[in-house]
């Protein structure tokens, strides 16, 4: 198997700089979207044959060094009791919010991990199994703030309104809320591991919507719960808390071997303030895939140059793969990451 | 007049730390939903009196010390050639958006500053009267990236895809368009001044869309061109890069009198980071008014502590009210600010 992303997760030489993207496995690829027009998005989830191809498609269309399972975070805490819905353009919901004491007091951590998602671990099986010849899979959940977040307000949400007035008016419910999530995630993240994740991925997408003191009291302390909890499963543990940048400091302290680094910083920086003890993942602009060729490589001789100085370095994108970026142009910029890092490691 | 807010942007000693919110004419206010009841919301931004009596209301209800007029961003760029549509849970859009050059080229602008815009200036009049005895007024428009954003957006979006796609693809029509809005914004914030407003600040909602050294190619030149040209009314100048985390040096040089830090910064280190030129505006988290009273206490607290080493220290929230803040908890903070920041100063 190709190991390179392994071994930058854990801060070990490479013979060139591993690269994966978020969202690599989605609707940019014309071969997803034939699959999805045939099928709902939850059902694609929810289908291991179906799931498992998703996840493979990037390996060998563009070139990765990785897969990333194909999954949507809110499935995650069905079994918690959570009442899931998709509908097309409005996205995944629930239709029963947690909102009250009671509402957390009701909510499940089920003891055997596979109820309720027995799918997720049958796909990863086939993937493993398809994958063994070639690169890692990533295994992934929501952080536990993010998918609380989701909870809270029942939907997606650009203030996330609920969410932050009760972290702030009700602490402790929140907190005992976020206590549960986190339990189940790691759970979760364990027995993706057992199914044959060769690596865990916590994505953090709403991190950025506290400020830096109530992320470090409210939110990082469940990361750290979840992180010290499957740390036995012996593979690379990946964290991205996206927006929060004012709390790099602590979050090089979690106990994750790689992380995360949105496109609103620049690397070098990030690189400085998490110190040696942790491995990259960044964070070139999404919409790099619109340049020109030549820009295209500037950008990544740039991005490899800032994420020099890391203990590991895995090329990603600072946020995920837009809709509308060309195939072509993701696959050019995958085969310049690798010509590029392996002319300067050479 | 109570001219603390002017001094605090000029980094001139105060005797106590003056404060104003951001979003404070608004929705949280029953007499603003009594008005906007009767009313649609572009129908209460271009009539004269109403948007004078919004804009004066929370200067007796809650005690700030300055009135920031109530307008929206989005009216500005009408008399450029922009269509502009209000649909109620819809928001503002446009239904000719900017796509290509030969819709850059199509826009005007205008020599005449009051061409379509008399309404704010007559506005401002109103309000510049009423207020004489009491607190500056603050003038403002959106910044050009954030403004040319829902032009050729058409609306609100989460992912700005067009804007950012047009922004790299064809640089320099967007150049062009963001040429064509800072000199329009300028000629707009001139006669702001002229009609009575004490400051101007400029909103850059979505500075953070950009990577760090994209914004300082793209956004941040265009933001100085406007400063350069409304140096010359005398008034104080602010400008507030929401979510631009990565780039307060070379905002610190932007010409502003006040670089506004929203509240995914510690305070403390954004004063260090801009330096003794500038004074800084913010930056308490918003949904601090749903804390105890104790809790919000506190928090002014560390905020005025965290700001104390800035050249002025303009007291606010790190972005807007919150819709349902309560009004007695809003103006409990406004008092606290005064309180603890007079004792400091005695």
């Amino acid at each position: 198997m190709n190991d390179t992303f392994l071994k930058a997760c854990r801060g070990e030489k490479v013979q060139y700089t591993p690269v994966w993207l978020m969202r690599q496995a989605g609707r940019y690829l014309p071969e997803y979207q034939k699959i999805l027009a045939k099928l709902d998005f939850l059902t694609a989830c929810r289908t291991p044959e179906i799931a498992a191809e998703i996840t493979l498609q990037p390996v060998d269309i563009i070139g990765v060094d990785a897969a990333i399972f194909y999954s949507d975070i809110t499935t995650t805490v069905v079994p918690m009791g959570m009442d899931l819905h998709y509908e097309v353009g409005k996205g995944p919901s629930y239709s029963n919010p947690v909102r009250t004491a009671a509402d957390v007091d009701r909510l499940m951590v089920p003891e055997d991990s596979s109820e309720g998602l027995g799918f997720v671990y049958e796909a990863q099986k086939i993937c493993a199994r398809e994958l063994a010849n070639k690169v890692p899979l990533i295994g992934f959940a929501g952080a536990p703030f993010t998918v609380s977040a989701y909870m809270i307000e029942g939907a997606g949400s650009t203030s996330f309104a609920i969410t932050r007035r009760m972290a702030f008016a009700d602490t402790p419910t929140f907190k005992n809320l976020m206590n549960k999530v986190a339990r189940h995630t790691a759970n979760y993240l364990k027995a993706q591991a057992a199914a044959g994740a060769n690596a865990l991925m916590l994505f953090d997408s709403h991190a950025g919507l506290l400020g830096p003191r109530d992320y470090r009291e409210l939110n990082l302390p469940f990361v750290k719960q979840i992180i010290a909890d499957i740390k036995s499963t012996g593979v690379p543990i990946l964290y991205f808390g996206l927006g929060a940048h004012a709390s790099l400091e602590a979050i090089s302290k979690c106990g994750a071997d790689v992380i995360g680094i949105d496109y609103g910083l620049r690397l070098d920086e990030a690189v400085e303030r998490l110190g040696a003890n942790v491995s990259v993942q960044g964070n070139i602009e999404p919409y790099v895939f619109f340049r020109s060729r030549q820009e295209i490589q500037d950008r990544v001789v740039e991005t490899l140059a800032f994420g020099k100085n890391a203990r590991g370095h895995v090329f990603n994108l600072g946020h995920g793969v837009p809709q509308h970026a060309p195939v072509d142009q993701v696959k050019a910029m995958v085969d310049t990451v690798h010509e590029v890092s392996q002319l300067e490691a050479a």
